[in-house]
């Protein structure tokens, strides 16, 4: 799964693992650290299942993200189910192991929205089951334990600029997993 | 900040921003998103502070070193300071803001060690006040809060096979934050 090397000051270490790396955080960058991936993934948290939808929001080359599925299907992260036969078409669905990664992208988020300059009081998350809003690390301060992204409500903070579809179906309040098209 | 395009079927995207994707986790994938960046995160958690120590251990360029060295002091994630007048002499140490990253370093490698085939049983996390291990969002099970890094105990799961001697000062139990080299 090795790529040539680009002409990017990034890429002078080769391709995309890091093969000397004896660490598990090394293991997980090989497969979630490639650009664009972390952001496929939330999508999927979101409840994005198809190709066009994907591409829809995160405006990326098909390429990429045929590349970027491929390789999570692979991983075990997304399961490739057919949603109909004529003509055949497909939906990209987080497995277990995939909705497990929803501690890094909640607690990456919730860090930019602390600590970066441009980042936005965005999107609010709530435990479906009190109604308590999730702490940093997840973690429902009223239930005390991790809330798992099925029992998440998220309510936009304020309206995106953006007019694709997907974009305008995350304006309103839903369910995290919930299928953006069905 | 944007870089030339490289060869990358990654890259075909071209730089390193996310300019349409209007979402935190987005602007935080803009800093932390680059290749090797989160390792330089993790090393500086576990006490590296000199440039001759994060390239001893992660083994990279010094082009690449440099620029994801600068690049977390502009953005406020690491500090350079002076230890050294003659010859002038600098050290990078986490700031507020980088120490903050440490539930997305811990989740990430936590989740690799669960569910990726290459990862290892690797460190252990102990919490310094009780010595319970940490559960898998950084939470202690005894005291039940989250538990920031200099409050944390790593102890090596088993020898690694790098020789270099960072690699070998992070064989032996120690606290998290505490300086490799004094």
């Amino acid at each position: 799964m090795t790529e040539p090397s680009g002409g990017r000051l990034g890429d002078m270490a080769l391709g995309k693992d890091y093969a000397g790396q004896d660490c598990n955080l090394a293991r997980a960058l090989e497969l979630v650290g490639e650009r664009w991936t972390l952001l496929v993934i939330r999508d999927a948290l979101y409840g994005v299942r198809r190709f066009g939808d994907f591409q829809a929001h995160l405006d990326i080359p098909r390429a990429v993200l045929t590349e970027r599925l491929q390789h999570l299907v692979a991983a075990g992260v997304l399961e490739k189910r057919r949603y109909q036969d004529s003509p055949p078409r497909h939906e990209y669905v987080l497995t277990d192991i995939g909705e497990a990664l929803w501690p890094v992208v909640f607690t990456l988020g919730e860090w930019a929205k602390q600590h970066l300059p441009r980042a936005q009081t965005h999107r609010i998350y709530r435990h479906t089951v009190c109604g308590t809003e999730l702490d940093a690390m997840a973690t429902c301060p009223t239930c005390g334990y991790a809330v798992p992204p099925r029992d998440v409500e998220m309510t936009p903070g304020r309206d995106t600029a953006r007019a694709d579809h997907v974009s305008q179906a995350l304006n309103r309040p839903r369910r995290l997993l919930q299928p953006v098209t069905d």
